[in-house]
């Protein structure tokens, strides 16, 4: 079985036009097939601010209504994943640009009304990887922006961990797929204050431990949740840290095991 | 040879969300492969004002500022792209969004300035059908923006009918290319003030009258020089008129001969 990388760069990279170049540049060379999910980063609120847009949050989390629908996809479908599209084509890697609506990749469904009304928010309910897969078989990389729909015509903002999450997972049936979450850390920390004490391993006997002894809390939990979803689903490999991991085998970094 | 249809819509249908769903569950109902290219409309303008982006014109011709490129992504690319693909996939027409960059289908060069720097604005160099051919082959409808790039990670605003034309005249050597320019009117008119007036046919021969009389004056000029172009470039058949001239042969419109 051929092994399929997909990628998730976070906000720290997109903001950071250096980084975000390095990275590109970087990924570029990877040989064999990828995928590469991006985030939105802060230029989303950005642009919200400038339009005179108000940023409605609830427990740390953005509530999607339609104004914000609309500018998550102008940043993030728009300016973020074509810039990135046009910067990978300029390094040779050929690259076509994808929301969940195109190709009818992933469909998802709104989120229903409990305690709060998250608005336009979308859970993924569906990968299709048919469209993806002809690309991945001619050497195209589908790049993918934080965006899915529902079948019906509406656009959802969707977390862009589970999106990833979701299309290594859609593609373990095809692929022995690897998923890597990039971000500003070397891994999960041990001691937050200690960049080095990075955990090299987490399965789900010491994730338990590490939960309640208060090491993984609030953005981490759901991350995590997002790889063991993975890892449960027939994804091969599971790693969390700077994009370096990819390039430098000897660069710390977080591997979830089952 | 098989037929390829290119249908390019305007503003007047962008900006009216009543025309563009009913355009867009016609046109996902015709049959065989096709290419949709639609334009920007009134909505990067409202959202340059927005941001508080100030709109520079010369000679009706938007120049095209680093903000304002900006602007034109998110609008073009993002909002209008995906809302598009979404809305087609509603209908069960596969479809994937495009610029220039994606699959790195359409490059251009960067305007060189002569009496007036038109900024971030592309003129086609290259027509790349490879990608384009694997989604068409796999009955997946490429929906293009007007956003070109150069290779060199630049991307850059580029007219709508000139991508329309282009991409008409690089499909012509595997398809019996088709092209279409929808707007407002049922085709170029004899009398602006009479609808009915269409003139059916135009050739090389009354063109060259139809500009001397003046009946064919300002953005008409470049739309029939597209027009033009296309049908000296192998491309077999140009139709200028309604929308409804995809769905209704009866429906009157001005064809383009050699």
């Amino acid at each position: 079985m051929q092994t399929l990388k997909v990628i998730k760069i976070g906000g720290n990279i997109i903001d950071n036009q250096q980084a975000l170049d390095a990275f590109i540049e970087a990924f570029s060379k990877i040989e064999g097939p990828k995928i590469l999910v991006h985030g939105g980063g802060k230029l989303a609120t950005k642009l919200a601010n400038q339009m005179g847009v108000e940023v409605k949050m609830t427990n740390g989390r953005r509530i999607t209504d339609a104004n914000t629908l609309d500018i998550i996809t102008m940043v993030y479908a728009g300016k973020i994943n074509k810039n990135i599209v046009a910067k990978l084509q300029a390094n040779r890697c050929n690259a076509i640009g994808f929301s969940g609506a195109d190709g009818n990749a992933i469909v998802s469904e709104k989120r229903p009304v409990k305690d709060i009304d998250y608005g336009f928010v979308g859970d993924v309910v569906k990968v299709n990887t048919d469209a993806l897969e002809v690309l991945l078989n001619n050497k195209i990389t589908p790049v993918f922006c934080a965006i899915t729909h529902d079948e019906n015509g509406q656009l959802l903002n969707t977390n862009a961990d589970t999106i990833a999450s979701a299309l290594a997972i859609g593609f373990a049936k095809i692929y022995q797929t690897e998923l890597y979450y990039c971000f500003e850390k070397n891994g999960v920390l041990q001691d937050v204050n200690d960049a080095d004490s990075v955990i090299e391993n987490i399965n789900s006997d010491n994730y338990k431990t590490l939960i309640s002894d208060g090491v993984i809390a609030d953005g981490m939990l759901p991350k995590l949740n997002n790889c063991f979803h993975a890892i449960e689903n027939n994804v091969y490999k599971v790693c969390i840290g700077k994009p370096e991991m990819l390039f430098n085998l000897n660069n710390k970094h977080t591997t979830i095991q089952a």
